[in-house]
């Protein structure tokens, strides 16, 4: 905890009194902190020391909560925390009931909307914007978005709609010149483009800058700025496609230049109309390993400090997806592998080396994933689409309407299914199951182990299913001698107990069996359709318990419900699994633990 | 039927013999085939006069099946049917078992995708190129797309992934200069820049029209005007935003000249790049009424060719829910409403007029129409996002991490919400509730009547509830002594049968319980989340029959079950509803009849 400046800011106003040397030093004290907690914790390192001299000179140009700050995504948002009150929490955050790693309204007032999922920033903001110019409030609505979230339509559909209005609403680009996986798209070109000016940046920063910085800076000055810009952007630029869509565009900017950042926050915010501040800030800032691999360090387990982080080699389900979709791709030419922006996370990199001209990354782009891989697959491709969970919730309107409807062989790898721990709400992978199944054609299988995954892939592969493949974040638990090459596998104890389930809860029924042997096992290996012949198989029982990591409403043991009931087939019934509410941040375990899906609570129930 | 030329056309091949002045002489005659057929069918209509010398042009210039052609939405389609084989049925359009009134591949090899929610086709063009690139071919992969579906994020994210690369991709876009409400966002003021730049228009085209009409272009000289037109275009004009993404830009050429646009087309053909042909067509062209209301000829009703169609006046529940919000809105200043690109289809014309403050059309973006109204309900104000059910689909992730996490007070109402008829599989409202009701939070009313959905709109606007207010397409069938104003209504006839039920299937039980008297019924008006009560009441009963429009996977009779099964209710129990399929085409009557959903149905099955 630091005795320096950081002990004494309890809210921007706090900020607001620091000279730029004093504000300067409180970004180290702030620095520290977060690689000192994140060392601890885990969380979004490179981000958040990437945007560190950003949120200040935000804090001290803008007046929050007054004025409204969004952070998209809100893995760069650690330092938001830091000063805004929540410096004395810091070291819970991710923790159960501690700060979120994202921003959270619930949490604090300086928080204005929830974030996790990508690109709805401005959307959020310009929506607020609009209430405050209907009630009559001259507050600046600000969206600080990082240039990967710039792929999403979804910030491009806000922009268009904000664009040639007016009001007091500002879109800070924080161009980190990366997003998640590398920089991909049209998009970061052209912001490279922007960044690489040279002649004209060379023009009019030295102009712009000097006048800044001596605060000769007027309204008539800039304005005669403007035109030399105007001018020389036509000649020397391409296009800026924030000018296209009828922002003002003020930069770039040194996003780690407080003093240059606070001068531009003032013309912008003396415009009176969307403007569009662009900052290049580099990812991991002021932390050596970081700085030298950003992507390594976007998300962190705790480390070591001096020695840095060690990336973990050890097999988990996105790794095994991964190499086994590289395997069978080296046999068969058909085989693409599609990511948005999730190289590394789906477990990807391989294949995008060894089958380069197969790898489509796609950026943060869900919908276009989904339907471009549906194009792929009629052109006579295998597309496969990695993606986590929670983010195909984007795709459902593409997986209905693009895939389903004419039942073309999309392949969709379903990465973080279940319960995925310390990021909480917005990335929980609980719902996938149910909104998938109420898609005809869709046929969804849930491998509880690497090789039952491996078996599914390879399976899919082969045959022309619109098929959702769904395993969890992590390592398997268990790998156990039965058969999962049906849509079903039985496990008798010879018991009257039937306990129904499928995925990595399977294990955890096993593991409880091996204590009790008082219950059989109906392990789901096709979750959905579901086979007819497991009706009657639990017309045996007398008592039926269902487990899923999944939500409750629209999952597999309501559908099985169902059909029981309409089968007239009477047994004790029950669902186990997540009902009407958002899990929040915990440990994967702590949270399988509450909500009766570990071991001990299979115990508890079956006994 | 013509005996002129449109009769000898079999094929794209048949095109090509043609001169311009007897593709002409075809346009007229497809024109004439359209209007008469629509005005028997009703159908969409004015797009797709517009369209009429593209698709020609566009089939004499390419190579179809072989090329790939992928028209946005499918609206604009019609004059494609007419000359790719499916003249003789074309009378068939939009009825049951007959030609779609979009793409459908499943109806010929020159529909290379489904189409009918917008925004889909460069993602899927992109996604057949790089499948052709793979496979070795160099077919042309062309997708068509209209001003108003480029407002849609997912056009978007597939500019930015294709955008620089490599390949025979040409993006057409067919601008009418307004999508389906009155043009909306930067994009579209972008496109007006373009359209009206004329000192560069007359410059640039001059020189290159006169130069491709008289067949003297080559590579060099392209260059040469390429390099002038560069020039220009900086200083001219302020941005062009393919430019920007990547693509090679030319345009805009007269959208009914086929010549001009042949030329065009062929110099887009030998980039071999991402290339956008910017097209200017008029809506309605070439039929007097459609040119001058388009929107009201957007979709049409059978009509009379030469009275022209008459807006239908009545009520339907679309306008019910406009007037209704229109009224609240003028006691209470916080109520806005907000509408992607539908402001007559979901009744919001009046309100638009009467509260033009607190209106906001964001264009064909769900996404953002979702986050936008959360925004706003985050400021403060009270927002209704009226949204049809099949395009609410692309707004789940919104709904879910926008609005359900924090519960914000995001009001929706959901139109179209059940079956929808003519439009066929992609227009459907069979899903919303099953996707709603995996969401936490979410509260779904789904009247029968226009007395209990103005009912439901007046309480939620006073609640803090996230409320889903769903209703059908169309007219209110009967108006009962019900009383709606709880979660559920019981209708006694003292019978062990009981049939549960909600929304516009209501009115077919109360219809088919005047006949037979044998069975009671349960009226939901909340559907989700259920009031427990229902239980005790359903366990009184020894049949129990739910039926529901809307599909049986998620559904609200699954969800009865499965609370049923749970506290040991052991009823018989059916689910009448769609299960596993995608409803074609046909009249709403006619399907409700086909999956049990109508009186007679209900007194087969209650009898």
């Amino acid at each position: 905890m630091s005795n320096g400046i950081l002990g004494t800011i309890n809210s921007p106003d706090d900020l607001k009194k620091l000279n730029i040397a004093q504000a300067e030093d409180l970004c180290s004290e702030i620095r520290d902190e977060i690689i000192g907690v994140i060392s601890k914790n885990g969380g979004h390192l490179a981000s958040s020391l990437g945007a560190v001299e950003l949120t200040v000179a935000i804090h001290r140009s803008f007046n929050a909560p007054k004025d409204t700050v969004i952070f998209d995504v809100g893995h760069q948002s650690y330092a938001h925390k830091l000063v805004t009150g929540r410096y004395k929490n810091f070291d819970t955050i991710r923790k159960k009931d501690g700060l979120s790693g994202f921003m959270r309204p619930n949490e604090s007032e300086y928080d204005p909307f929830v974030t996790g999922h990508s690109s709805n920033s401005i959307s959020a903001a310009y929506g607020i914007l609009r209430a405050n110019i209907a009630s009559g409030s001259d507050a600046y609505s600000v969206a600080v978005i990082g240039d990967g979230a710039m792929t999403g339509g979804m910030a491009y559909e806000a922009l268009n709609n904000a664009g040639g209005k007016k009001g007091n609403f500002i879109v800070i680009l924080n161009d980190n010149k990366m997003s998640i996986s590398k920089n991909v798209g049209a998009v970061s070109r052209s912001f490279m483009r922007l960044r690489s000016g040279r002649r004209y940046h060379r023009l009019k920063f030295a102009v712009s800058n000097v006048l800044l910085k001596l605060g000769f800076i007027g309204k008539g000055i800039y304005h005669i700025i403007s035109k030399i810009k105007s001018y020389l952007k036509g000649v020397v630029y391409r296009n800026n496609i924030f000018e296209a869509l009828g922002f003002n565009y003020l930069g770039p900017v040194d996003g780690h230049d407080i003093a240059a950042m606070e001068s531009l926050f003032k013309i912008a915010k003396d415009y009176h109309r969307p403007t569009v501040v662009h900052v290049v800030t580099k990812k991991g800032k002021g932390y050596t390993y970081a700085e030298a691999s950003p992507n390594e360090y976007h998300g962190v387990s705790p480390f070591d400090i001096d020695a840095g982080a060690t990336p973990s080699k050890k097999n988990d389900f996105s790794s095994v997806a991964g190499q086994t979709l590289c395997d069978l791709a080296k046999d068969n030419p058909k085989i693409c592998a599609v990511t948005a922006a999730m190289m590394q996370g789906t477990g990807l990199e391989t294949f995008s080396k060894d089958h380069h001209d197969r790898f489509f990354d796609v950026g943060i782009a869900e919908e276009h994933a989904v339907t471009f891989a549906c194009g792929l697959a009629s052109g006579g491709m295998i597309p496969f689409f990695a993606v986590y969970s929670s983010f195909l919730q984007r795709g459902y309107d593409q997986v209905l309407h693009d895939a389903a409807i004419a039942n073309i062989p999309l392949k969709l790898l379903v990465d973080r299914a279940g319960l995925v721990g310390e990021d909480g709400e917005t990335h929980q992978g609980l719902f996938d199951v149910a909104f998938l199944s109420t898609i005809p054609n869709v046929n969804i299988y849930s491998p509880y182990c690497y090789s039952e995954l491996a078996y599914r892939i390879k399976e899919t592969a082969g045959n022309s299913e619109l098929a959702a493949i769904r395993y969890p974040r992590g390592c398997e638990i268990g790998n156990y001698d039965v058969d999962c090459s049906g849509d079903y596998s039985l496990i008798r104890a010879g018991s009257q107990k039937l306990l129904i389930t499928y995925g990595r809860t399977f294990s955890f029924a096993v593991e409880a069996a091996k204590k009790l042997s008082t219950f059989d096992i109906l392990k789901l290996n096709k979750i959905f359709p579901l086979n007819k012949n497991i009706f009657e198989i639990i017309s045996r029982y007398k008592t039926v318990h269902m487990f899923e990591e999944c939500v409750v409403s629209g999952g597999i043991g309501e559908h099985i419900a169902a059909r029981l009931l309409e089968n007239n087939i009477k047994c004790e019934y029950s669902i186990h699994g997540i009902d009407g509410i958002f899990v929040p941040q915990q440990t994967i375990a702590e949270a399988q633990h509450q909500y009766g899906l570990d071991t001990q609570s299979i115990i508890e129930i079956m006994r």
